[in-house]
């Protein structure tokens, strides 16, 4: 069993926490977790924005499905911005670590908006679910602006 | 609003769905997903496999919140294994789409097996969190013995 273990551990794509302080092995990947964890979040938003654009039919359970993957997905890549990780294949720009209260709060203002995204498209209400999209997306730019390089 | 919208969606790592049919716009964009979304899997997977292989000490509160990404992202990347994704740079053999009964029950099977490792976790005791690991590894396992190259 231990050997099926370290076999099936070797095909994971990413890393192996070994403590609470390191979650990551290497700054490589906390940096290929992080990307990972954009590239999910911005295919699901993506699909709201193409409803909130009126590009698809607006779909409450559609969009409620989407937005509740936006909003869990939105708390993760914050723990893979550990110092260190600043100096990897990265367009993440040293402010991050520079002004690291204003990253902050922009990672948890995501976290609190995407929850009300959720919500919003669960009401079928399709105004509220395109203001709410525009407040969600809206301070994605904001963090993109700052934090993250052309 | 509408250029903000445009510009932000421009930021996006990933695809934008036009139809139900079509969620990614270009198989490249469902690799990049899938990949994604196992990258994100393998992270959390692994922190519960040091636990597992007691690298780190068992917590209870940890392994469950791990536990719970991994049944949350189980559930993402099997959409993005559609017609037309096999020739993109992947490590998915033609096999997924020859037989892909087989490829959805050990799929479905993950998400099940997730679900039941988050509430081994959850209830406390190591061993039933171990035995649960142990069963949805062999899940992984068999699924890539099957369907991804070395």
């Amino acid at each position: 069993m231990k050997k099926l273990i370290v076999s099936l551990l070797a095909f994971g794509a990413a890393s192996i926490s070994f403590s609470a302080a390191a979650q990551f092995a290497k700054p490589e990947d906390a940096v290929k977790y992080r990307k990972a964890a954009f590239t999910v979040t911005g295919t699901h938003f993506g699909r709201l924005g193409a409803m909130a654009q009126g590009k698809v039919p607006f779909d409450a359970k559609v969009a409620a499905e989407n937005a509740e993957i936006v909003a869990d997905m939105a708390k993760l890549p914050w723990q893979a911005f550990g110092e260190g990780t600043e100096t990897a294949d990265t367009k993440a720009k040293p402010e991050i670590w520079k002004q690291s209260a204003k990253f902050k709060e922009l990672g948890d203002k995501l976290q609190s908006e995407s929850v009300k995204l959720a919500a919003a498209a669960k009401s079928g209400k399709e105004d509220a679910f395109k203001a709410a999209f525009t407040a969600t997306a809206g301070t994605c730019k904001s963090c993109h602006d700052d934090f993250r390089s052309k």
